[in-house]
């Protein structure tokens, strides 16, 4: 069945504090190889049937309305996988 | 910089509540193209310089060990971006 993947991460201007506390465990650990990491979060929408137009605006619609938080986080990608 | 994307799923076999409850949420608010929904991480590791095969090494890790719980988590993905 398809799939469609939507990224949703935390705005580039706001700190992220998940992010930072891996970072700093990273650097506490000796891996120094990353010098920040973000995290966001990942969806997957399986889709009944085809991928058509339709369903893949409804997919941006709800990655917008929905799955993120515009004040806080941006969607960088909608993508149908498989 | 180059980013190397972490992307960490709740395995299949799992029940991923957050998923079940925005699943839920979509089929009372009328849209009904997507049969389920589940929600895992996606981490952007950012890197200092160039991407080799020991960052990745390192990147591949660290999305093992650390930034997955391998009991009830999978890693989907780690590739590099940009």
């Amino acid at each position: 069945m398809p799939t469609i993947v939507v990224d949703v991460m935390p705005k580039a201007e706001l700190l992220d504090p998940q992010g930072k506390a891996v970072t700093g465990a990273l650097s506490r650990l000796g891996v120094d190889a990353f010098s920040a990491v973000r995290i966001g979060k990942r969806f997957e929408l399986t889709v009944e049937g085809e991928v058509d137009d339709d369903v893949l605006a409804t997919a941006r619609r709800i990655a917008d309305e929905i799955l993120s938080n515009a004040v806080i986080e941006d969607v960088v990608a909608v993508e149908v996988v498989e």
